[in-house]
């Protein structure tokens, strides 16, 4: 995993995200990969990211899974493309739903690992899966929907 | 709104929440209070709790739904009981499943207000709906499920 993670090839107009934009300067930095047919994010809270001590923040969670999807949302239909993530016109989801199903508290003090895959490609929606490890054991399932962005609706 | 909000009433052990924690330095501090029936929780996000520049991240508002929704889950069985949010033992909830609808692009530059209502109580579960309002515009619907904590497994 050493090549550029799919939100470092983001154009810049697309890099503030809090959740994983690398210009957001007090943003959270999710970073994803291909690891196959699946995308990867390895992501280690912050001590203070927390819901109880000793339990990862449910809404910490929730952001990660978020940037991780609709990351793998564009880098998915950028290899259907066969192009780059970054080429223009960009390659850029957003999030229309959002579900996220808490199996069992998560732990804090080890890497939270997201593995997910395409379910869906329609149009402009794409259906994205992902699972949480913790110290190897699956405490979180999300199913994120995300919608492309029509090129009309770009930010500048 | 003057009386303390449900979040500031919480026994001091679930008060570090990085969502509502009063004890979080680093935290949200998300603060839900009951307007009738609905309990509602303004709230402005950072400059940079952004996902594009002008519209709010979408992990955020996941974030502030989940745990205005689990306070509101929480004061509804106080209510109920006819008791107070801080007493002993502690009525508390965790997130079992979030859902999170984002009907439009929520913007920036004015204070986000969530109101949500009970639309369920069942044994242990409470579902909690909530709508997120920006500039008077409906902007995101949630759906919450809460599990309230067995005493057995409360946190030190």
């Amino acid at each position: 995993m050493t090549e550029r993670a799919f939100q470092e090839q983001y154009a810049e107009r697309y890099s503030y995200c809090y959740g994983c934009g690398r210009l957001n300067e007090q943003g959270l930095h999710v970073k994803s990969r291909w690891e196959g047919e699946e995308s990867v994010c390895i992501f280690e809270p912050a001590p203070y990211h927390i819901a109880f001590p000793g339990f990862v923040y449910g809404g910490l969670i929730a952001s990660i899974i978020d940037c991780h999807s609709t990351g793998t949302a564009a880098a998915a239909a950028a290899r259907a493309e066969g192009r780059e993530i970054g080429a223009e016109p960009a390659i850029r989801f957003v999030t229309a739903s959002l579900h996220v199903d808490y199996l069992k508290p998560t732990p804090m003090g080890t890497p939270l690992e997201l593995r997910s895959t395409i379910r869906e490609v329609r149009g402009r929606r794409t259906v994205v899966e992902t699972f949480l490890f913790a110290g190897g054991e699956r405490c979180v399932r999300g199913e994120l929907v995300a919608v492309r962005i029509p090129e009309t609706m770009e930010p500048a």
